[in-house]
């Protein structure tokens, strides 16, 4: 069966309130389009949770820092439809920029803390543009349950702790990062990398990877961690790292000392493009503290 | 009947959930309790619009000022139950500072550019404090309306502006102030007057009136009005200003020349007392803007 494409937002309201009415459970997958597995398995989680899958394709202008970047975005609408379609989703919204900025936007949604580091440090103005879109869908249409994926680690904390310190009343849902086969995580920009470019991509995870094996074999200093993931990179000049950081995962702050579980992230430039990943690390021993 | 008091969230998120299952419309009134009756008049167009009123009575320590002014605020509850429940609210929401606040508080929501004049540029982070609190309680009631009273007006376009730009799903109605005979407009912080102030605190209605009558008759320029509106506070020692403003009324921005409706705002100190109030003018004669 096809998706049904909505574009408008009092539309999509009055479409929503029959399914609420019937009693059904909404789930709702936010993207930006440019579909790959990894939305692929955002969707199919919804799927098995809720009764009625809403997926939204915003490019939205207010998170991106750089205009070409945004200009650049890929946004193959059809493509991404067929793909919502054969995956049996039910409802897609897809709102133009006016739709979803009607006038001057004066109201904007700060999550403190969770964004200082990482890619908030890189990308001024960055994650205030992604939450405050994230809660404009959210209030529009109002989910039981909303699918964010783990590749997007700091963006998932900053959601997460959004929806607790404003009382929304939505359940948000991790779903773990796909990657291909020799391990890079699936994003919508890889499809920007050149065939050498492509070969050289793997070695983000792999840095990673270095990092988890250290900490689970007892490592305590995220100095000397990120040092011996940070050499993965030396062979690769063509890499330029942004960070590369070992933080707690609820509030995304560097740890001084491993013992208890962390985030190790990464974002690295290969050539045009810039790439992220994360991995949820748990150390050998030491004291786990809760991850609520 | 009494109204029936909740103190917790998610008591008060299962009592609603039923309330909304009948079919019944949902009515809000936040307040910070010390009721008197400009809440009353909040309370009863709720009655007259809705099915189910919720009063919520939360002093919010967050867009306080001054320890000394959150400190002295007054929280006669029982006496506000009694007023409700005379009214008949069917419930009030009356949690504890740890219940809105169970953790350090990281995100807020800020309406730029609406809460730049006026109390924004004497009260640092009030406002924030304000809409930070109002989309939670939004957010814990999930009202069909939420009542608000025009004497607080930058709040009152603070909140709309909010409610506009985050696709907030609720309507957001604007209840005329109410007065004392002499013109005082309702306030919680009345009753911290002395008879002597209080025999003064009229003249801030007064000075309102003057700049009105101005502009009925057709003045033009607003640094005239203000300087004649001024001129009331002038036998007055006893008074501070700390601002007379002619502002738009949507984004509350000083206004430059009077060719369309305006509001006429002010803030003094009247010994350890702040006391604000405005009104809503109409030129004589000039374009008319739309105010939506």
């Amino acid at each position: 069966m096809s998706a049904e494409l909505i574009p408008s937002i009092l539309d999509l309201r009055h479409r929503l309130a029959e399914v609420r009415r019937a009693g059904r459970v909404i789930g709702f997958v936010p993207t930006m389009g440019a579909l790959h597995a990894g939305h692929g398995s955002l969707i199919e989680m919804a799927r098995q949770q809720t009764d009625c899958v809403v997926v939204s394709i915003f490019v939205n202008p207010t998170q991106f820092n750089q205009q070409k970047d945004y200009d650049l975005y890929p946004r193959p609408l059809a493509e991404d439809l067929e793909f919502c379609s054969a995956r049996g989703v039910d409802i897609v919204f897809a709102p133009a920029v006016e739709e979803m900025y009607p006038r001057t936007q004066l109201v904007f949604v700060d999550v403190l803390r969770v964004t200082e580091h990482l890619c908030g440090k890189f990308r001024p103005g960055h994650f205030r543009g992604v939450t405050t879109v994230v809660l404009k869908l959210l209030n529009i249409v109002q989910p039981d349950r909303a699918y964010f994926g783990e590749k997007d680690a700091q963006q998932l904390a900053a959601i997460g702790r959004m929806v607790a310190d404003l009382d929304l009343p939505v359940q948000i849902v991790a779903v773990p990062t796909v990657r291909e086969a020799d391990g890079l995580a699936l994003s919508s920009r890889n499809r920007r990398l050149s065939p050498a470019e492509r070969r050289i991509a793997p070695i983000v995870h792999r840095a990673l990877q270095v990092a988890e094996e250290q900490i689970a074999a007892g490592a305590t200093d995220p100095q000397q961690v990120k040092t011996k993931a940070l050499a993965t990179f030396h062979p690769f000049p063509q890499i330029r790292v942004e960070y590369l950081e070992i933080v707690d995962p609820l509030e995304m702050q560097p740890v001084e000392r491993l013992d208890g579980p962390v985030r190790v992230a990464a974002a690295v430039w290969l050539g045009a493009t810039r790439l992220i990943d994360n991995l949820l690390c748990r150390p050998a021993t030491g004291q786990i503290e809760r991850f609520t």
